[in-house]
């Protein structure tokens, strides 16, 4: 068994830092960078390229809203054109990144409201199918695990785009399969245990335990692991150790 | 006998327009895009380079400093690190719209104060040939034309990347060859006939007349042609009109 | 009989120009200035408050998004306190030039999206005028008027702030009362006479016809003139005579 | 005797926190507030405008040059009409957020790259000094403090405005007077201690001891604290309790 551990890094700007992103990257094996947009400068990008490929880590974009001051968590009204041609920039960006830094971009992960806004959403993820697969069929798309994952992969390989689906062992489910909005107080689990014990049953059994004390089925291929918490570098030596002592190993999608 | 003729182009942003490049297009053999630090939007750049595929134009980056408000325009003091940074990312942003449009990107002309900046500047040439050279050692190097063109050319080869002499027939320019100060009445030529002209003594005769009424000898493989004058499309005619007239035959560089 | 003719102006940004406003500012009784969100730069706000003082013209407020890449017209989540700062920032930007150039700030009317979520929002709508309030009691709210302004005039009063009511003579109207979506080939109307016509009926009448043929009641304080179509000169001119032909004087809000 | 310590505050932007701000506010008596071009946002600046009013804090403007991706720390060639424009912006924006949070606008402090390039610059001292006056000739204009304080001074009372001059007890002096670099390795103690001996030495005997060991004379109104550093909240305790040690005590400027 094995499974994928990414996390969001290069989110500092300017004078700007954001994450712990130096502590998290030996602990990780993808990585998702920001592009510029809701987050990331040019040298924030070339400093996270260049740190993920020390690592050995997988490098992936996560391209956002232009949206800077709202970090790229507000629902920005977009026609598909406009978000075609934001992530064929982004993307290409962070590509000459990995050009200029000799490595490879791999997979691309919609960042914030963005992302959001794909979960159930056939069009939207089969046109940001389409755009990534103008610029390298071989970069996968990171989507939210939910119950439509096989509809949502057929989908994107029509498109010539292999999806990858991702789960979160920090954040609460709904009986839905949704995550918990953050406004809520059981959107983010803080406790490094619970949250590893949760990721070992996310991967070895393929569920998760719902807010309401149920267990929903859940497939994912990639972790997340957040990078901006207090604890974060905690949580992620836990879900790592639990993991692998349950014979998972850690690998890039 | 041969030129280019190049134009800047996609300098538009969101609701606002500038230039004719529809216009323009058909008259030119290579564009310079606009890759949304001093203008241009990512819709823009997607619509200029397909402009320019269907005109079967050769594509540029350019790049300029992160400037919309001054249009790039402003001196800014950056550091090395960060002049690398900001042209990997545009460029990069503009490669992958050529990929998505199926063209390639054949050159990088910087922009307004970065352009100016790298005149006479041999450790600002030589850095930015080696970032384009790390992202795609086929890629010309625009500069202007001047005194030192065989020591610039020595040292963006010595990078990995050819440079390519730009010269301005509605500029004027002053007796040690460089162009004369926008603010200047001087500074720029409006009659078509005129600016023609002068195109084809730059490439006929490698010469130029300065403000003083001397001749200087220049050495130009490109002339630029300005999109966003009054008469720009009734320079742009002449100008290939008396080139042609003279044996030149207009080529990308 | 009298009615105020207003006109968004000082759109433009950097290098970027928008609107005829030289030319539409003598026929004219307020102007809306952008201040820097969606539109505007602080010289052009610095070069459009001198414009209308000039002219004894009413200067208002045009706070947007912050979204100059969509011109503000793209619905954003914003929450009530982003919106509360958002235009606190801008109204006091735009006073600023009022007071260096000796005349003083006279209403507020929000711009694109901004405008357009107000319709039929309550909370919105008490929120800016609270807001607005804060700033300068004396300032009018600028709301699009429909079928609820005795309601939308009763609530901005309970926090301080007088409601003044807008129309569009040039933009379809449905039968209930609502602009017609500017993707709408019936969106707006370009004939200057008709256009005019319209304006002398919604104030001698506070009528207007709509899309479907009925004519509605519509009660208006202010017409809206566009600066930025290819015969808004001609359409603000043929509303101007009409009107006054028609017995009503123009004078602002 | 008395002396005024100043922090530069707000200085976040969207995501981002920079500085101390709650912990220094209660040990100073006036706060410079970043005003959305080089750092904070509207939110932040109400926020810090709160803080600071709760506190009973001198409320000042910290207005700088476009660039939050430099921090305001680049310069930018700006003409004189772009300088006027951008701080009647900026100064306009805050004083709607001290409106509306009744309390009154004190001082203006220039940030970064514009502070620096005010030193010396009679033109620039002069021109920022008008502008402050067109805005409220009441407002204090803080500058370096340096060897031409009686000059500038006169300057900026011959347009209205009184200068407040400022110094660094936490960074080095050349013997010229002014700051040593910040690239320079004695560009910034970190000893509270010493920080706080020499404040009270540049306040009781109005010298500063210089790199090379010799005590310059200097005269300040106001102290810089500084409260991005690792130890700001240690260093501002020390200089309080020894400037109070020393029966000097604070006040605004």
């Amino acid at each position: 068994m094995h499974v994928d551990m990414n996390c969001d890094m290069g989110e500092g700007y300017g004078a700007y830092t954001l994450g712990k992103d130096s502590e998290i990257i030996g602990l990780i094996s993808s990585v998702n960078i920001a592009c510029g947009f809701h987050a990331g400068d040019p040298q924030v990008m070339a400093g996270t390229v260049r740190l993920a490929r020390d690592h050995g880590v997988a490098v992936g974009a996560h391209p956002g809203f232009p949206d800077l001051l709202g970090f790229g968590r507000r629902n920005l009204a977009c026609s598909p054109e406009e978000i075609d041609a934001y992530l064929t920039y982004q993307i290409g960006a962070l590509q000459a990144f990995c050009t200029a830094h000799q490595c490879r971009l791999h997979h691309v992960k919609p960042h914030g409201a963005l992302y959001n806004m794909a979960v159930g959403n056939e069009a939207l993820v089969r046109a940001m199918a389409k755009t990534i697969a103008r610029l390298d069929a071989g970069l996968r798309l990171v989507l939210l695990s939910g119950s439509d994952n096989t509809r949502m992969a057929a989908l994107t390989e029509a498109e010539g785009v292999t999806a990858v689906f991702e789960a979160f062992p920090d954040r609460g489910y709904t009986a839905e399969g949704t995550l918990v909005p953050r406004r809520h107080p059981a959107a983010v689990l803080h406790d490094p245990e619970q949250v590893a014990a949760r990721a070992v049953r996310m991967v070895t059994a393929g569920a998760v335990q719902t807010i309401d004390g149920t267990e929903i089925s859940l497939s994912a291929q990639t972790l997340c692991v957040h990078g901006d918490n207090p604890n974060s570098v905690q949580i992620a030596q836990a879900m790592r150790q639990h993991l692998e002592a349950a014979g998972v190993s850690i690998r890039s999608m």
